[in-house]
């Protein structure tokens, strides 16, 4: 079996091959550009490993495997103009360094690149694939929808939150397991599990992010600390805590996200205080030890060697210690 | 075998079927809207054209047919926020009645929908046809990149012009034909040989909508006339009358190129005269004429019955005819 630092070395050195990719070059510059931006290469290495826990041979289904990474890239290309983000990753955001257009066309493009790497596999799984795959896509694509209409809904409550991060998110962790379950030969039960599994995971990782965004070490954390408390995002903590709040500091609350040009810091730190101050921290280790335990129970129940589950076992233990 | 008429009627009743489509409406709601604006559905017509040549059930393969109608709504979108274009089909584009996040990311879950509903077809065809798809998906977006790429040069060529009207639009209508050839279990001699037939009818009827754009009834086409020449599209014909021009009249040319906020009418004007005075529409003519030639020549080749093939042969003849 693979170790994960293996898997993840075998990714970079695939990605690297492509040189990203054909003529024009200008179309393909800003994906190998967000490409280089060192992410975590998650949703590939989740289809690698999935993959080897049915199969020794990672190395045929590479290209598959990347094409996650592709895909994800794309949403981020997108994602990045409609939030209008300035950084990602320590590096401008593409429309920043070029423009809006450059970022829509270049993302454009790096879906289908996503579509014909992904596809790269035998025939015989070739439907299950991309069936799986459209799904998992059109599920971001809703989840971005819905996370777009909570900007400017006052009432979204904690469940329709976690639906956002599941559709969003969390299923694309999810599809990036089963999509190596399926190249690895796995029965159709087993997809089902692999995939229940990956988006519990991929929820708890979500929440997990979110409460680093506020309560995450600068130094380990790859964005700046308290960027969803200025833009009001209505996270599960924010949500959970206006809930748990009594009158007065639900009133101190809205006062500090109603605030027109606060001082980032002097806000960051008061709704900081108000979080400490309900125990948001609590509460939100319930509900990421709650998705992990959902997560390990069905990981499991999987008819596999238990010492081929390794790498997944030491990944929840891994979410479970994220603290910092 | 179906006539045209009847074929578009089976694509609009299977296109107003699917209700765009499920949950979040929002998501879906810009393309109806778009879908609605009432299009030529050239490219399903000629998916159902092809696979007619070879096979009576059409119905079997409408959903994979309109795929290709969404696909190209779907470049619709996005293309209209990268020309900032406000009109298309006498309605407001969707970025200008919603915004230009609603444009994109209506037009990403456009793209995965496009995918789900061409891959509507017999397993044994599904490798070719994803194939197909993607290949061409990649080259409409290099034909974009080109254009906007063009913009900004002052020395395109009318060759660089042609390859890039060929990524752009004739590409898909070759890919149109090939999907319907695929699906009707043509061979792949077959399937390139109508690639290309349909890769040149394209170009030609692309050529003849810059033409229309100058020289168009505007009571019968669908756009204002004279937007390229406003808008100092580098045109087959811009390109050419450059060439052909002599120095004072190339010199009146770049005049009302460079004016800063001309009277538009004054300036479509003007610049019609110097196509008026080079020639400009026997050359045009020519060229279209070139195109729909070598197009006439590979579909007579193709070894199908005579009769199988009126529907194009009558394509052929009407594009030949579209002078207003």
């Amino acid at each position: 079996m693979y170790t994960i630092d293996k898997l993840r070395e075998l990714i970079e050195t695939e990605l690297s091959k492509h040189e990203y990719l054909s003529e024009p070059r200008e179309l393909f510059k800003p994906l190998q550009y967000i490409l280089e931006g060192q992410g975590k290469r998650l949703r590939p290495l989740l289809v690698l490993m999935t993959y080897n826990m049915y199969n020794e041979s990672v190395e045929d289904i590479l290209t598959s495997a990347i094409g996650l990474e592709i895909f994800h890239n794309y949403t981020l290309l997108h994602d990045d103009v409609m939030d209008n983000a300035r950084m990602r990753r320590g590096k401008l955001t593409v429309h920043n360094k070029w423009n809006t257009n450059v970022a829509i066309l270049s993302g454009d493009a790096a879906a289908i690149v996503a579509y014909q790497f992904v596809l790269k596999c035998k025939d015989k799984y070739l439907r299950e694939v991309i069936t799986s795959f459209n799904n998992v896509a059109m599920d971001v694509c809703k989840g971005q929808q819905l996370d777009m209409q909570f900007e400017t809904r006052e009432d979204v409550s904690t469940d329709e939150y976690l639906r956002m991060i599941y559709l969003k998110t969390a299923v694309l962790i999810g599809g990036a397991i089963r999509h190596g379950a399926i190249l690895g030969g796995a029965n159709k039960e087993e997809h089902k599990a692999l995939y229940d599994f990956g988006c519990n995971i991929g929820v708890a990782f979500q929440l997990q992010d979110d409460y680093l965004d506020v309560y995450g070490d600068p130094t380990k954390f790859g964005k700046k600390i308290g960027g969803d408390i200025l833009t009001n995002k209505k996270t599960y903590m924010l949500i959970k805590t206006y809930k748990l709040a009594d009158k007065e500091t639900r009133e101190e609350l809205e006062f500090w996200m109603r605030k027109k040009s606060p001082d980032p810091q002097e806000k960051i730190k008061a709704i900081t205080n108000i979080y400490n101050k309900v125990g948001i921290k609590e509460h939100v280790f319930d509900i990421i030890n709650s998705y992990l335990e959902s997560g390990y129970d069905i990981l499991k129940s999987i008819k596999v060697d238990e010492d081929k589950k390794t790498n997944f076992y030491n990944i929840i233990s891994l979410l479970k210690d994220r603290k910092s």
